[in-house]
């Protein structure tokens, strides 16, 4: 099975940084970096399954109907070697029970569905830090919005949550994803916009930030200025992805990015290559895993690991 | 690293015992019995080091004087391939953030000195299961002495930390240690009584119960007539732990064996053996391991682990 | 390292003005004001980095990149003899352990981000006086807006953390910034608006109070008839500092003033001279240190000190 | 005042024994470890005060009748240079709000006086983490009697103290001291039983363990035969120092010795330098300090300080 | 000071009115109006200072800047012989320490500023029933804003607050001050409004309601016909209070008067003489009295006193 775990010099040097938690958290973390194809390399790959909240099911599931199961997604997690998988509590509760020990679990604590039409969006909580200590999980995630007018509320419930679990042992990964009346669509995206929301997510208290793939759009004109008097590259997606990661306390946290949409394996694979160049610590990817046939997937995030291994 | 952990069949049915219990306690159990040289096969061998609170520091740490050192136990029990390891409060904290995520650990809740005279044997509660949350440990342990006028005290409070723990999915192993105004000295280890002690811990709600090895004594007289009635065989080590084994609740409790006082190594052997043939699921060995320089003590629970690698 | 600390007579006459509080809350403003260049002559500066959050990383830290990390700004603190370091959670986590003991701490308990459009500003609660405990901070930071409309909430929230703070020996500086819909843009910095806001923060049961250096702009007409009446002189910044700390319970609240913008050196140290010789207690100075080279940042520190030192 | 802390080597490793606590914790550590003339050597000399509680004032206080004043103390601790003040609740709320910030405070949670008869001896609480955290102090203190029948409950009540102590960032003094109905009157400053108690001590989670300095004498039959077999030295009490400060995590917990009964000069040197040449921490002097004259007193203080800045 | 007290009928019949109240609540009215120079009289002069919060420092005490300093107040309440001195938690808090026991305090629990621009006005709460306990008060105060749309969360939150201080035997003191959308400005002192604003305090349960000197006009159309109808007498101000006293249950609440803006000497007695006619228990004069010099500061408010003592 496994074999005595010998701590790598890269999962400490990662540890260090988190020197203010107590070792349940830094426990949890090693779990997550130690467990899978990528475990004791400081990267990391994620299997989250929250579209079916997020999208509804026929848009989530309709591509590969073997995944409107909630054992499906587990045992792909489990067979392509991935780190950790996330979900809401209804997938966890489903779950959790019979795959015990198997793989690290992080159980989603928010959640937005999109049938009711608001300005201002704002996830509602959906599980607690109970749950995840019941379910067994090794992280409790939580989504934030900036840019939008409740963003507050949800920096607060976050720090709420946050202090919760580190109080148990557990450490959180939170979903930073600008969105709202404050930004415009193509700002949702921007370099300066992800890297924002990174800092955010870090000093608020998150241990692991998940933002997605940074365009080259810069949407704060005060930010604008900035990047063109210091000439912060942001051409490549390399580029976009280091000003991100150096944006999250200088590398010293972990920051992981989404798959985004669904789109074809060589363009998933090309994002990802941009991904680890840049530095990145991995990827989260949900609807470009779990919507292909079974086998491709586990091919195609085993790539994608086999990617973030020989990366720097 | 670790390669993806699919149960096997065997971890899959030990825990299929344990059917009332949340996934969290569940998946704590499956750390322990997943990690390790005997990872998977559903046999523990446990590294336990209290005796410096039990005993004195100087008869447990002289012998091998590096065994003062709290990161030489729990390296001890790394480089060994341990299942877990366990010990009190100060032990722990000495180590728990070094060390984090590389072994299950075992919060020893209570224990007991040898400086006061006392006539009902009991320990002192020295931790609580917050304190196993914050040090990141995959169960806590507790000692109770079935024999004592102060037993029903010691086990209300177990109850009550067993509770406790389940509620934040953290399992407990119990130390069921017969001693006290009840027992002969020679009945603290007879069959019967190690046998009912067992059966006491498993109806108390423990997950992992350890008992020392039983001895052909027959304390209690209606149970000897008993035994003599049934032909109950208790003439080898192997036949007595197959009573002690059933006792608690036929096998389906995780029943693991004390390795007692220092011996020489073929006679720690020896016993080993008998424990793995009356189908024991593993060792906690103490004394035995840290008291003899490290490269032995590495050696000896690698020949242990063995012996019960290759059992049944 | 440091000589017994024998008070000095203004330190025990600064101390004098908190009567009503409890030791625990005099001994951690005494740590402040006995540590660094400036310890014991009354007098503080302040290095405070929560840019990041409230504009961004880039424009934050893209001007001397080496602040993207956590570990410079406290460094750059303790290099340059500052009294204590102010930071969100998320600076202060990834630092408290690792310079334990070795500067004052402030944890900035509300912070706002720029990337929503909100027409009544209020930052988000992202701390508790509980982290303040657990990383070792020697005092709370909040930020309040008079002249947005949500201003009661958040002097009902500083009031509650203030009691909460105080009840465990913790003092509170408080960031009085007007800002909001009652407010035209020059009235943010007007000086009837600025020493207003420092009355509030005082009478709200701030420790320390931190005022924008104050222009010579009068925005409420209601007080300008009262400046002209008077003859209360405002032309100089020393003018105007003057009346910001008597507004402050005639000088018996310590009332410190930010930097502001960045700005060149001579410019800086010519404000830095105005506020000293209108009685500021001192400077708590962000962007004009950090966003420098870290040997120029030091100096200009010291500069400032050393005006600070030499004034009155 | 004091200059910029650039914490020393020694003080780092220190602080590194402690890995599993919080910042806030080790802040306070490094307080007391910076803290007077023994600041950043590692090494502490503290005054403690509860000798009018535990045998009465004339006892204590008429050899020196300025000691029956509660500034007395503390001034004292502070022109002498200590590293800190150690007392019971009274004698600090005295003093406490006039001494704010001066010196390093520890208030002592529990006493016992003489006036009552008792078999098994157990000290009241008589202050809480609360008041710590009120009167501003850097460290809790409590008394525990290994030995007595009413161990167990002093150790259960330590144990939650430490553990809400450690929750608001505040570390432990535990006065460990053999004595009750277990021992023989030389059992108490036995070598094996004050080794044993360091180390019950450190296992309850003690952040700095005093002890009275070992005499020759070895209580326990059972650890007499380890003695001999081993040969562990004991002639000397710099020999008898080492054993109990291997015996608290092989000299990874801070361990210093009280000066026991007035005597003269030469004597208490020469027990200083036993002591520190056995690798001790360093002293905790009372009734040898303020039962003299106070120029003498600080002359011994500083003699004793200036022995252990020596030592190693 | 006081001599031995023996309560006056009239101090007796007065505290009569507050039959439900608790002894605590009753020793407390007690305390104030057996202090002074109108002790035992039944009547009050009260120093309120809370303008600097409400209207800004310069506007308050630039006309006397001595005013500025938090002792200067207090001082001018005890010298000129109130019954008792009102201000917000900062003011009470720089001087509760020094001046403990010399007068009792009222601490105002609301307050606003006028830095804002909003359409319905409402306090922000900015203290608590714990600190008037912490800072020794005998009452704590409160305004509501009849006529304001936030009005009911007004009336709600003092009713809350009435029940806490009730349960520790502190009264409360209403400032009923008809301000909002749902008048005109002349309807804010009318009399039907300020009678009105009077009865409501009493039914909130407030033990002493401040209100201000009511003027001639009538607001509500209602209200107009039925004093037309019923020839209720309000031409002269004598005749205004004691329709305001009547309407505090029928005078069995204590009813006293605000001074309002600054006015001339003359002008200030010639309002109080109407007052004490038609019945007011007295004044609570804060910018008539401490804009002045000290000394005509004084002088006028013993003239105040002498006038209320005269009465009826």
């Amino acid at each position: 099975m496994s074999a005595p775990i010998h701590q790598t010099d890269r999962v400490k040097q990662i540890l260090s940084w988190y020197g203010s938690d107590s070792p349940g958290v830094k426990a949890n973390l090693a779990r997550m970096l130690n467990h899978g194809s990528l475990a004791g390399t400081g990267k990391m790959v994620i299997l989250p399954v929250d579209q079916g909240f997020e999208h509804g099911p026929a848009r989530s599931f309709a591509p590969n109907p073997e995944a409107y199961d909630p054992d499906y997604h587990v045992q792909l997690a489990i067979d392509a070697g991935c780190n950790a998988y996330a979900a809401p509590l209804g997938f966890l509760e489903a779950v959790a029970d019979r795959y015990a020990g198997q793989i690290p679990l992080i159980l989603k604590l928010n959640n937005s569905d999109t049938l009711a039409k608001v300005d201002q969006p704002c996830s509602a909580v959906t599980g607690s830090v109970q749950d995840a200590l019941r379910l067994g999980c090794a992280a409790i995630g939580y989504t934030i919005y900036p840019g939008s007018g409740l963003r507050n509320q949800m920096y607060e419930d976050l720090r709420e949550l946050i202090a919760e679990a580190k109080d148990v042992g557990i450490p959180t990964v939170v979903w930073a994803y600008p969105r709202g009346a404050g930004l415009s669509k193509d700002g949702e995206t921007a370099v300066d916009v992800a890297a924002y929301a990174a800092q955010i997510a870090a000093q608020l208290g998150a241990h692991i930030i998940k933002i997605k793939p940074p365009k080259e759009h810069l949407e704060q004109p005060e930010a604008k200025k900035v990047f063109e008097k210091y000439n912060i590259p942001i051409k490549t997606l390399a580029d976009r992805t280091r000003h991100c990661v150096q944006s999250a306390f200088n590398g010293k946290r972990i920051v992981i990015f989404s798959g985004g949409e669904a789109k074809d394996t060589p363009a998933v694979l090309e994002e990802v290559r941009g991904l680890a160049e840049g530095g990145a610590f991995g990827s989260i990817m949900g609807r470009n895993a779990f919507q292909r046939p079974k086998a491709e997937a586990v091919k195609l995030l085993q790539d994608v690991m086999e990617i973030f291994r020989k990366a720097k």
